[in-house]
């Protein structure tokens, strides 16, 4: 057998034959809050903008999964269910699933392992607090990882949803992965807070781009995983380009559509053995004998 | 009742389902004085681009506003005014609202509070001297804001149009806001200056995209709040597709088109009562529990 | 009468109701020159990109001017004359235009007001040496200029095209101006070198929006500067798109084809009185009253 | 004859009018390598999503080729055949050429003369160890080449496709060079690991846009090479739109599809004679005439 050839499918519940996620990151103003955490601007435009989506964003895209009957799954940062407490058991009691999420959107390589882990302990905290239950899940903001911030969450027996090495569920280190994707993310092509930005592509293209992936998943058995942020598809015209998605993937039948926690709690039932990677750092190649040799 | 439910519709005039706002920030050679003003250079090119607005550009817009007999709201800094004094009376004669837009376009972050007092002073007395009437609002450069800003447009009593918290009209530190979006602003997708510069987008695709985001304003019951500039909408095919974009307002029927001004008067008059937000700008996270705490 | 009324239509000649100019920079190997002007590198994969518009590219661009019987303006910088003899003559011999275009592709803000006309010179020279005439026009690399530019073109009686005030013809400090215009030049939407540049826009994206600038600018009476790069637009489907381009300006019958020397004698001798602009560079605000009042 | 005329067709073999190439730059993590080899940083984010391209990518696209019966070429780093040992004799197997890439992906003007004969034989060496062959052909990481890049190469015998001065095969410094096109890459439309990247484009535009080419290709007689990576296109919707590009290729009937060294073969024995370029770097114009004489 060539290792040219394709794998076996991904073996998804009930014959189905390809998933569907949809998911939140309720970034609102905790980025603001950590790119300003050595000096405060009094300045109010990007904070507006953000407060938007807990305000209006977060309830427009909220309405039509409920209309639609699509559960899915909230990240939510720490700053943000502290500066909205009514968010995570308004999301809870609408059959949604809650995440972590950092605590300010803190950035992985802007931190120390302890840092992380100390953050870790308060976001959890938090949402004990506010819901009276653990979550399960955990997203890195910006979607990075380390070897370091792996052995925590799975420490804690959460699954991740951050990386992006293979387009169905795995293991990294052990942990359950569920995989995101920058192609089915909103923020690259819509988050535009002010000059310097790159403008915001238009609905209508993103639509057909997203549309051509879900088709593209349907075909390879994978996962088509949706990330938006509330303050970014929460505006304009994008909830509706959502609804329209969404009614596509309803429409084609033999897609499961489910939370990231049911797909992780699958994965881990039925298809542990498969995929279990090892996060392996290369070291550097200055030391490597093609390199260096004399 | 869940907080993830919609608001009440807001409370448009005469059962109107949303409304519409032409707006022209004039910003012709403005910028280019406040990015300059520490040395000048003996360049035309980006002057000459920027004067095209003045000759040109706002000729043509403003034929086709009054062939459709669309009244606007035209933001005009006070160089702007000095430099073509017979825009501001041509314009209040064609029916137009005419409000304050910095007197060198000058950026929030870059002038002091101090600064900023003394020159919308400044700004404020061109305007009286050229029409005889004091304005009614204020739009910030670059939509920015500060408390103190929102502060100093409270004492003077216009209402502002620069931030961006909702998408229905609402009340910042009790100053009336008519919001913005950068969504429906022509300079983040046909800017162009010269190298470095990203290239503009189609006119027939903005042309799209502003539609999209037309029917779902209208379906959300919100203010779709269009800003165009005179040297950039000005030019080429843009003119055309903003009179495709009227027409397609007004042919809707339903929608209230009027001006930022009217919309204002309106709010105040009848709507004060919700959407009171206080401008609050969180501490450091440095200071924080969540970070702090040992 | 408001001042916001149009200004009467421009005079074409012979009663057509707007002009069109296909003009080509044939910048080639030149602004490499002038970007590594103080170290070489040994590096050939911009060379030989650049080099592909004299080996194939203006050839490709040639043939279907000459199929079509559209005779263009080619703006030739010294040092591609010098590397390509053969050019001027053979363009001339074709029956186009020949314009300067600077020496080395210098950039105006990095040479002096003394360098600059030494290099004028030395590109005169070359343009008489090899074709044995005087141009008639010059266009500056890049498209600035600066009026110490327009005095030293004045004086040697040639027409500029560079600047954008206006979209027809008109004239700044007495010298005969054919507006360029952003938006129908080749560079901004197709130049690709490699790692860091935009990536490249579709033909057929550019061919539906220089249509619409098309049927604008015939709409308004305007001229239709089109500019295209030898080593740009002579790549892959874009000549092709060119020849789409072309197709539907002859189709429209009413629109005077001409060369940029032909528009430029006919400003003289019809126009001379309408538009003229003395260039006027403000002086720094921070002298302004409406700044630095006490 | 005016040397405006185009040249005589490429002669392709069995009267074909043109020719197409597919090709891949297998880069994996080899660029990750290149890029940190001075400090490794703990993250995975890049990593990860590299892998993705052995892991699946690769085979999406193995599989699409297979079922369509073409034959590409596969240029593969030294450090990604190390890491994935199987790749290399799977391709060969799969009746694919094989080819170089640099080791660590190492970027020419970041290597020394010495670094880079040094890191090739390394590159040799794994090769003859893995496939038990010689490789025909060098393709430049980044597509940049030096006067000592095409001598090592030429001493090696190998053909080179990195440049781009023709777009037909040609010679350069004796070495035959099958030529890339930025413009049939998709690194450069769809590559995207984070923030600060451009969003990629979608797939529906880029294979109207490849199809464009394909036309224009045809139509000149020249070679479309395709280049596309393991970890880009091998991911969600990519594959397909591959698939449905070279349905319209392998439709055309009168197209050479052929392996790259199958091209270089070719130019070899029948067209050495025509389009042969000596590299040639202009000196520092500061001392050429035009600009220094006094």
């Amino acid at each position: 057998m060539s290792t040219l050839d394709l794998p076996a499918p991904y073996p998804w519940p009930e014959g189905k034959t390809s998933a569907f996620c949809f998911t939140m990151d309720v970034d609102a103003h905790s980025p603001w809050m950590w790119n300003n955490r050595h000096e405060v601007p009094q300045l109010l435009s990007h904070l507006e903008q953000r407060n938007f989506g807990p305000r209006v964003g977060i309830r427009r895209i909220a309405a039509i999964l409920k209309d639609l009957g699509v559960k899915g799954s909230f990240y939510v940062p720490g700053a943000v269910a502290e500066a909205h407490p009514w968010m995570l058991p308004a999301l809870i009691e609408a059959g949604h699933e809650v995440g972590l999420h950092g605590y300010f959107h803190e950035l992985v390589a802007q931190v120390s392992d302890e840092e992380f882990s100390r953050v870790l302990d308060s976001s959890l905290e938090i949402f004990r607090r506010q819901t009276g239950e653990t979550p399960k899940g955990f997203r890195s903001p910006a979607w990075e990882m380390t070897p370091h911030m792996l052995a925590e969450v799975k420490r804690h027996g959460f699954y991740d949803s951050s990386l992006m090495g293979l387009d169905t569920p795995h293991t990294v280190d052990g942990v359950v992965e569920v995989p995101v994707n920058w192609g089915t993310d909103d923020a690259i092509f819509f988050k535009f807070l002010g000059g310097g930005d790159p403008a915001p592509r238009s609905p209508a293209e993103i639509l057909g781009m997203w549309s051509e992936e879900f088709e593209a998943s349907h075909r390879f058995g994978s996962l088509f995983m949706l990330t938006v942020h509330d303050w970014i598809s929460g505006r304009g015209a994008r909830p509706v380009m959502l609804e329209s998605l969404l009614e596509k993937v309803l429409a084609k039948g033999d897609v499961w559509v489910a939370t990231v926690a049911e797909v992780a709690a699958h994965h881990a039932a039925h298809a542990m053995e498969r995929d279990q990677i090892t996060s392996h750092i290369p070291e550097t190649l200055l030391e490597h004998p093609a390199w260096t040799r004399t």
